[in-house]
């Protein structure tokens, strides 16, 4: 397996070229775009890895998946549902064109950035400060690292650049669908984005989406199987923006890209992968990071269809 | 089993009442909003059936997985992906607004209308009565049904009144996107959509998705195993309109619904289904279909999240 | 006067290279981007002339003011604004985005193609033929040139590639907007768009807009002032398609433009301008023609505002 | 005159009935939906008037015409256009569906909220109190009335609940259009919509603009005459929201309403009209008010079409 993983970053590195590193963020720039990595925790619990896996990175996106958990695990799908809805919406994560109707549930989504700003405000705790250190807490239990913390030049990169996301905010907030204050669910968004992690964090979360909430290890049930499935669900598709269909076809399982330049994909029952490669195509996913899982998916027949 | 079918439509029985049977074609209007059947075939093809799983009623957009089945085995994946998209487009079936750039591939999905349009230029034949009578017995074949035929007063009425179909038709013509005569590849397609099948021919469909382009009972294996990968991915992104979102959470396989009041659901390894009930919801599927396959995934644990 | 026009035609000559002839429809890929004339009726009826000014072309788009007045005259204001809207609608005049809800009359406009097309529908006639018949008349009357006739090449070319009018057609027939067969509505539209003028007929119409629907030389009032006034109105709102607010500041007087290189202006109660240059911009305004008229609302203090 | 202006309110009174007060600022609320009142001032400077005429109502929307008026004397009409376009865009004053590319100024317009923020940050003065205390200074010049004054109550309700022009603003931002802390260009435009005016005072800035801005009575040219065309133009093509299209047919003259009640309305060369009756159709315009002015331009042909 470690050959396998050696083989396809051999392979794959060429892809890096094709992309850039993220820029809207000016901290995220500083990324070196050669950096590639993998790593996999399959069977029950070994892991391999490869290339840069143990480079940090900064989560991005891929903390969407965790927000939607903890959104349900606090308040249940019947009141998550009804705040954002699970339609693709055919449109990039940052998009403004929402109709003239007023602003619906169902024309968001959890994976892109207004769903994901929305459901930190379900998330349980006093202040915005309980919020973030609770999903923090689970991110750590989920990636089993204590160690996990937020980059600070990185979230302060975000917050002075975050104006597309204020505005997605204060738009929620225009039309009811959010009642706190838009500066302090914004530092909670801005701080969840900006957690460093590494491959292997992130192998290691998925592989507990792909055990249906379960760690193997310890045998721990983390939270409930229906919950795991929600997700997977909405990580098909959605997860991957508006390469999302190109991806269910090409790759075939839930996943989750984010700016930073990593990915997350859960392989049901089997797998979990974290790759770091920051060069981004032009939608906001890796490069070299689709093509190794495509490489994989071929090698390991791990498509869900 | 058998058992279980009857229940089920029992329970879901009062959710035809939610729903209106299509009205946009004269002809589906005469449906009768009560009728409700279903048909399953599993195991190594036994056959499970239940309430009125015999009566006929047209295929409509449940062609669409198998025009494009037929266009990828005729020309090859890349051709029909420089042709059409896979991306969801979050937008009804026969929605007209793309933007004011130039109509491109990645803008329409081979389950629109649009997108299906499209893809009947692409089976092979030298004339449309050809590609249509290719298409046709590809049909009968995967529901192992000769008798299968047009329902001539739905493909009348449909062709009288198709007048959004022949907007979209010519957009994709000015775009460059097709070159043939309009009114051909529309015959072509009203024809497609106007084929008389029962929950049963689709049950036996599906299950030649399922098993991966296999006949499991004759053996036979009529398409290429990546064929089905391609289809029943796109199917579990934008199978289910505008819906495929919820569905994908609620019932979690690869599906099909037609404004005729099927559904072919297919459970990947091990199902094939047809479901016939004709009131549907403001997105076009069948509200008690929906509900039944709802009720069948939780009790038989199909979602493949 | 005449040496004010020669003065004008020489300096904006060179904006005759800022813009491409019109491709879209192949037989006016084939007009001389460097024709270039005007013609000026003012006073009581005296007429001034500079340049290419009796080069023939197709009056394409200007038409639409005569076909909005010709039903206007056959079935009155209510029918018409009942049918299509008055309101600028930001887009292209061959847009499709129109939004998921029904189209609805006040999202069309009749300087807009699918405005222009439905209007057709509204003019006197037992066909077609004699719709478009009296359309000629009409555009000959206010011309004083009983020899106009259509360009046959054109009509054909247009004819031949006019698949975005058939699908702009064929939607506002989807949706109950037109009941009559399209092609028949389409060929009086490619018709009357065909007919070929030349500036100094530009400028004689215009004139009897400027005059109120009077014509001053022999003192007919050809139709009603108040319908001089609708027209004037939706001119100024939108004659220059997307282009009507910068026109409307730079120039300030009601104006249509063709994608055959035309410009009609009309000066209330002072002036009819009739202008030739087939070099377009993006929006499918003659340059060099909106830099004449610019150069002369300053030079005359033409500006309405 | 004034019986003519009583006989007009008596007339359009009943359309009051037909809209209702704006809901979205709570303070606006409080207005009594049977208030009606007119000014016109013509000839050489007398004035005439009828019902509520002196009654105050907050400015709203018709300090946008003297924003742009106030960017345009500090800046000039190069940098003003080349931040703000001038095209109507087809959408409702506070809509936010702009395209999925880059906001680009061609897509906004000084008549609708986030073309009016954004002409705020042109407006010369070191700080946004001195920014507003200018365009305070102007108003207060143009009515000729030094008491005018902002309504502490609205502004504190607009500040409050202004959270959709708050989300324009950071798209603006966003897309490095304007450059300013975001509170403090809101609060200088909430500022500047919370001033307290009565018909009397909107007749009086009208007259000014009638006039080529002059003040007949003293003699003074407050600005060039080149800047009241450019507003005049402006409000023709987009004045009335997305009702400007019918109200240049139906009224013909250049004007400017406010979701507070009032309309400016301006007939060049001869008079300045304003008028207050807070019952809003659904477009932001006042019903009666819309009415008072088709039937006075009827009755004195004020139409310049």
């Amino acid at each position: 397996m470690n050959n396998l993983l050696n083989n396809v970053l051999n392979k794959c590195r060429e892809y890096t070229k094709n992309g850039t590193v993220a820029s809207y963020i000016p901290e995220l720039a500083k990324s070196n775009p050669e950096d590639f990595g993998i790593c996999v925790v399959a069977d029950g619990g070994s892991f391999y890895c490869a290339g840069d896996f143990s480079k940090s990175f900064t989560i991005q996106s891929i903390i969407k998946p965790i927000i939607l958990l903890l959104a349900l695990l606090d308040k249940g799908e019947e009141k998550v549902r009804a705040l954002v809805g699970v339609e693709a919406t055919g449109k990039p994560f940052d998009a403004f064109n929402y109709s003239d109707q007023a602003l619906k549930c169902e024309n968001i989504n959890p994976m892109i950035n207004a769903g994901a700003i929305a459901l930190c405000t379900l998330i349980n705790g006093d202040s915005y400060e309980e919020k973030f250190s609770r999903l923090l807490s689970l991110v750590r239990k989920m990636a089993d690292n204590p160690q996990l913390e937020v980059n600070q030049d990185v979230y302060i990169s975000e917050k002075t650049t975050g104006n597309k996301n204020r505005a997605l905010a204060y738009m929620l907030k225009a039309y009811g669908m959010i009642g706190d204050n838009v500066d302090d669910i914004l530092d909670c968004y801005f701080s969840a984005c900006s957690i460093n992690v590494n491959s292997f964090d992130l192998a290691k979360i998925a592989f507990i989406f792909a055990n249906k909430g379960k760690n193997i290890i310890t045998g721990e049930q983390i939270f409930d199987e229906k919950y795991a499935r929600y997700i997977n669900a909405v990580l098909v598709t959605s997860g991957m923006y508006d390469g999302s269909g190109e991806f269910a076809l090409d790759v075939g399982v839930p996943a989750k890209s984010g700016v930073g330049g990593g990915i997350m994909a859960i392989v049901p029952n089997r797998m979990g992968i974290g790759i770091y490669s920051p060069a981004l195509d032009n939608k906001g996913n890796s490069c070299a990071g689709i093509k190794a899982l495509e490489s994989l998916s071929k090698e390991l027949e791990l498509s869900i269809f």
